[in-house]
This record gives C-alpha cells, structure tokens and sequence, in this order.
C-alpha cells in the first residue's frame, strides 16, 4: 500500500534514530553520556509542578485554543522587561514549538516554495517543511567563519519568486551562533525589500554568552508586520516534556491563519499550561543562573575538544550546542562503533550526526553536534570518551 | 502579503467560531448554556491528577516520542479487555486524536486525493484534511434515514483513482450513528477490494446505547493490516483538556510513516501522558456508569426536542450528540439571535450551527449539532430555550 509523498521524503530522527541501539548497549552494562540530545539535566524550576499540583478544577477541562489566559499574560509580562510589546492577541500557544513551526509553514508555504536558511541548522525543520510541501534553500556556513550568514552577499542570491520567508534560529542550534540586533536589522530589511516573512525561533534566547546582548526580532518594531517569532519554555526552562510552545506576531492576518489550525485541534495541554503561566513570571535572577550554568559546560566542552588532534570548531556564542567536524570518515559508523564495539571503563558517549543538520547533500558527514546538557564533569568526561573513540576507531581502521 | 493556498481553504471553527458573541452575552449578565461543544461536565477520575501529583522527577523531561511506555501498557491492557491484541509497537500517542488525524493525513494523502466519509462529519477533518491538500467525498446521510452510510450502494460509488482512504466515526459526531460489526465488516470489504485504508475514529467507544454492542474495526483481525485507529482520552474519561490521543495500527510501514513525524515534534507532554496511564486503568464499571449517564441524557434531549413543531431528529445510538434540523431558515442567524437578543429569566442557550459539518455546499443551513454533555436538568431546560428561542425568532420574522 502506498503512502503520500512527503512521508517518503520525511527522515528519521537522526538525533533519536540511533536510540535503539544505545538502549542495547546500556543493556550490555554500558553506561552512555547522552551529548545527542537537548535534554538539559538542569532542575525544572518547582514553580511548574507547585502550580499543577494546586490545580483543583473536577473537570480539566478544554483551554481556549489560543491558549490559557493567565499563560498569555505571564508570556506578555516576560516579553515586556524586555522592552516587547506583545499582547494576548499576538499570541498562540502551541503544543511546543515544534507545532509552532508546523503551523506556521502551512500557513505560509505552497508545495514546492523555499523558505531561505542557514544549515546546518535543526534538523526537525526539515520534517516540518516538508509537511507543508516546502524546501530549504540553504546558507551553507561554517565553523572556520564563525557560521554566520546574515550578509546580503550570502542571503540575496538565494531570493527568487518561490521564496516565502528567512527562517533564523538565534542563538543557534546546531551552531550556537548569535544573531547582533544589526544582523537582524539587515535581514528585515532584505525580507521587507521582497516582501517575505522572517522567522525567528528564539527559543534559546537568554543563553547568549561572554559580551554578547540578549537580542530579538522582536525589538524592531518597524518590521513587526512581517516577523513570526517562534519560542518555547522547552529550553529556557528545562521543561522539555511541558509542550508549551508559542507563535508570537502582530501581524493579524497571520494570526487569523494560525488560529484556524488552532481551533481545529481545540487546545494545548490545560495542566502544562497551569504550570508554564509561573515559568514566564521567574526573575531575572533565574535567567542570569541558568546561562552561567551553561557558559560553564560550554567552556569545558570546548577546552576538552580542542585537544583532540585533526578536531575542528569554534566556541559557540550561545545556545548549548556545538557542531564539530572530526577527524573521521563517517561519523555514523563512529557513533555505532562507539555504541557497540567502544567503552572505557564501561562508559561511552552518544553524539547527533550532523548529516540530518544540512539541506546540500553530502555535506556534514565528519561533523557532530554536541549538546552541552550535562554538568561539567559528565561533559568533561564525555569529551574524553570522544578523544578516546576516536584513537581506538582510527586505529581500528588503521589509521 | 499572502499566505499558502490551504490557509485560506481552511475554516474557523463552527463550533468555536461564535464564542465571542456567547462571552458578551455573559458580560451582559445572561447564563448561556452551552451545548455547542463537547465538553462534559462528568468529573475527571481522580487517578488522572493523583498520578500527576505523585510524579517526582526533578526534571520534567522528554518522553519518547511514540509516547510513555506505561502510558502504552495501559492502553494494551485496556484494548485487551475487548478481545483486541495492540502492542507498544503498534501505537503512537499523539496530542490528541486532532494530531493523530492530522499526521494520518499527511502520511496517506497527497494534495488532490480524496476520503471517503459520512457528512454530516466532525468538523474539524475539514481542516485536519486541508493541511495534506486532501478532498472529502461526502456520502450525505439523513436523520430521517438513521444517518446510515454503510452500503456498497453509497460508499462504492465514491470510489475512483484519488481515492486513498474510507474515514469513519463511530459512534458518530455528530450524529450519533454506531455501526455494527458486519458493517465495519462490510466497509473492511470494500476498502480490501480497492486496496485503500480505513481511518476509525472511536473516541466515543463505549457510548453506544440501547442494544446496541460495543464495536471496533480492531475486532477485525484479518482486516488489521489497511485499519487505523484514532483514540483519545478527551471524552472516554471526561479529561478533553489533557491532550492524549493515540494512533493504532498493525501495518508497520505506516506506523513507521507516522513515527517520522511524532520524532520530529519530539514527545507528547509527559505530565498528561502520567495522569492518562491511569484512566486507562479503569474498571469495567466506570465505563458503564458513565455510558448511563449519557443515554439518560439523551433520553431526556430527544424527549425535548420532539416537543418542537416541525423539528425533525432522530434518537441517537451512541457519542453524545443529536444532529437536528430546526424549523429556521438559517440556524447561524438564529444562533445570534438566542445570544443578542433573547434571554428567558436571563437565560439562553448555545448549540453549533451544522453547516460547518458538510462538504457538500448549501447542506445543514437548518440544522445544529446538540451535544449532551451537560446534566438532565440542565439539558431539559437548554431543550426548552430552544424551543421558546424558536417561537421568539419566528415570531419576529413575522411567520
């Protein structure tokens, strides 16, 4: 029986495919360092589940498929210390931001429109798109140049008559790449000249490190018409699996599309919601605690690779990941070497190969994200066992 | 600045769409019953928040993306019960059955093929459709016909190229309609003689009334391989605010279809997927109590409602709704009337206007969709505010 044709292009996962195969090792007595997934070991803040827990309606019942108001506000109240205006009515609360993106390509893209993009970038987008029909017209960028991308040089060429937006994820993920507030003026202002949308999916905003500012699309209110910012409480608030995400513009006629989708599936989780309202009111002092947490694994993280002889990368700027070209071949093969045949002392590591992280074919396939989740003696660590595997599979190979 | 060709295509919720009409009504100081949307008053079972309470994970993380696996135990368990073998690999939860139709959709349709399906129909296929480009080929059924569709008469001659899939509702939203198992048998056949899916949306399960036996296309084992089940927590257990739906099949290549998507948006939320372990824990004697509770229901709506002059309904089967045709020329002006300008002792009523719940243009401009979820009491005195609604409206319209 045949399937549509999207579900044939869609790929697996390539951040959990190999899963199962490291369920296998942990089963042999393996213990594995997960640097594969964003799933920060950082506690979730007790406001979540205090809020739930005192929740005492009989009936839990549906929320308003825009989202729960007391949510909508606590989200207006953050975006606002920040110097954003964005009221109940600019907002959509979605199920992650996963859906947020899923909802916002079909609104937007016909089949076979291009939405334009940095790669390598979060993999999962391509299996959003490709919901919607759409491709990604990449910006190829690199860690020798920091991954940047947001020049007219680079953006430009890329326009034609199917291009429908520029999507920007700041701070980056694989990358860690940090958008200034000059560079997102510029790509306004190239959005604004062929009249597309920009995307901005900030869901690791306050995670921008050394002397960096905390910037947003949202602080250009002379583009606001024409910008989507996508966010989530995922990452901000180690609540991964609280699927409160947000598509956030005010631009209505946007808004009104978002919401036919969002009526249809009735609502996001009533009981998450209840819990997200407390994260969005935490002070400052949180955010401050939380991005110096991951400053800290971010520089053991990089210390450690870069002791790794042939390694090539850069220190990322924010976000808690870092793409990594090793000195390998394939860093698929690697990784089930590592699953199956490595351990020291019984521990190995698992990594995301960055092959799923680019739309050009061929291109990342010696490259690795590493997601920086763990406390900075488990990164250390599993930096180490990535030295390690990297002796013992080149010399396995005879190398 | 435009948007995708589908997002114009879709529509705003009918049951929805007229909310802000029902909360200024309210702020004028009327009581509004709402019988427009199926939200229970029926009390959630307390195992739902008990076992949220007791979760104690320090970090509330990811969960796999085919969901929890003690979330899929319970629901194995549950099936087994009815005599229906469904393993932890043949089931993927979703956020809510919207998602699992959604991603249904989008693995089997391509942009310009075609369900087969019942009109009346749930409303929101319309647009959990229009997101894989797909078409309805309405089979319109009738009140005075039992709203039957079950027949090769009906459904065959329906069939052509674009086909891709015979979608069913059973019991049925709107109408109450449940089918039996030779014609679950009957729509097996037919979709085996054309190589094509059957989509069985049995949310409403165990709300078939009378003599009528509880059915599943899952009882079907040697059709197993071309059937898909929708289910969801929302109205079995009363819990529609926590998003918990699942997709259930035994054909690998599809289930495999639908994990490329449900790894992509990562997981389905994990408090919600803690508190639905639970439900699906019940004993037998939680659905019967429930199942009394709505047939007393109906009972007393049908009761009502045949009071009416020149209403024409039919005594529903099974689900908690009554498809009825009113003596109006068009229920959505009168909608507006019962909610601006008719009250009786400050009180009126909210229903959802069927039109939205065709394909067929110009179909179902007289009549609304009542869902009995409210207790007897009150659903006899919303049957009556319909009834006095329409003498008043008539009345001013000089008939």
């Amino acid at each position: 029986m045949r399937f549509a044709d999207r579900a044939y292009e869609m790929q697996f996962s390539p951040i959990r495919k190999f899963n199962p195969i490291a369920i296998k090792a942990k089963e042999m007595g393996k213990k594995v360092y997960h640097l594969n997934i964003g799933q920060p070991d950082v506690e979730t803040p007790d406001c979540f589940m205090d809020a739930i827990k005192a929740y005492n309606d009989e009936v839990i019942r549906y929320a308003e498929s825009g989202g729960v108001t007391e949510l909508q506000d606590a989200v207006s109240a953050y975006y606002k210390q920040y110097g954003m205006d964005y009221g109940r009515d600019d907002m959509i609360v979605t199920n992650g931001g996963s859906e947020a993106l899923t909802m916002t390509f079909l609104s937007l893209i016909n089949p076979g429109e291009e939405i334009i993009m940095a790669e390598p970038f979060y993999t999962n987008y391509h299996t959003f798109l490709t919901s919607a029909g759409g491709k990604i017209a990449p910006v190829t960028t690199k860690a020798e140049n920091g991954f940047s991308y947001a020049t007219r040089e680079q953006i430009e060429p890329l326009i034609n008559e199917k291009t429908r937006a520029i999507s920007c994820i700041s701070p980056g993920n694989p990358t860690g790449n940090v958008l200034t507030l000059d560079e997102m003026r510029l790509i306004c202002e190239i959005a604004k000249e062929h009249d597309i949308f920009v995307i901005a999916d900030e869901v690791y905003r306050e995670f921008a490190y050394d002397d960096r500012e905390l910037t947003s699309f949202g602080m250009l209110p002379e583009y606001a018409d024409r910008v989507i910012i996508i966010d989530s409480v995922s990452k901000r608030y180690s609540a991964c699996g609280a699927r409160i995400g947000l598509v956030i513009s005010k631009n209505k006629d946007f808004m009104s599309m978002i919401m036919k989708m969002a009526q249809a599936r009735l609502c996001v989780s009533t009981v998450d919601q209840v819990g997200s309202a407390g994260l969005f009111k935490l002070p400052a002092s949180y955010y401050e605690k939380v991005k110096a947490e991951y400053c800290g694994r971010r520089d053991v993280v990089y210390e450690e690779m870069m002791k790794i002889p042939g390694v090539i990368c850069q220190k990322p700027g924010g976000s808690f990941y870092m793409t990594v070209k090793l000195p390998v071949d394939s860093v698929e093969d690697f990784l089930v070497f590592m699953l199956e045949e490595f351990d020291d002392n019984g521990e190995t590591v698992m990594f995301a190969p960055a092959e799923g992280f680019y739309a050009t074919p061929g291109l990342g396939k010696d490259e690795i994200r590493i997601a920086y989740v763990l406390n900075q003696k488990e990164m250390k660590r599993g930096a180490e066992l990535i030295r390690l595997g990297i002796e013992a599979y080149n010399k396995k190979l005879g190398k």
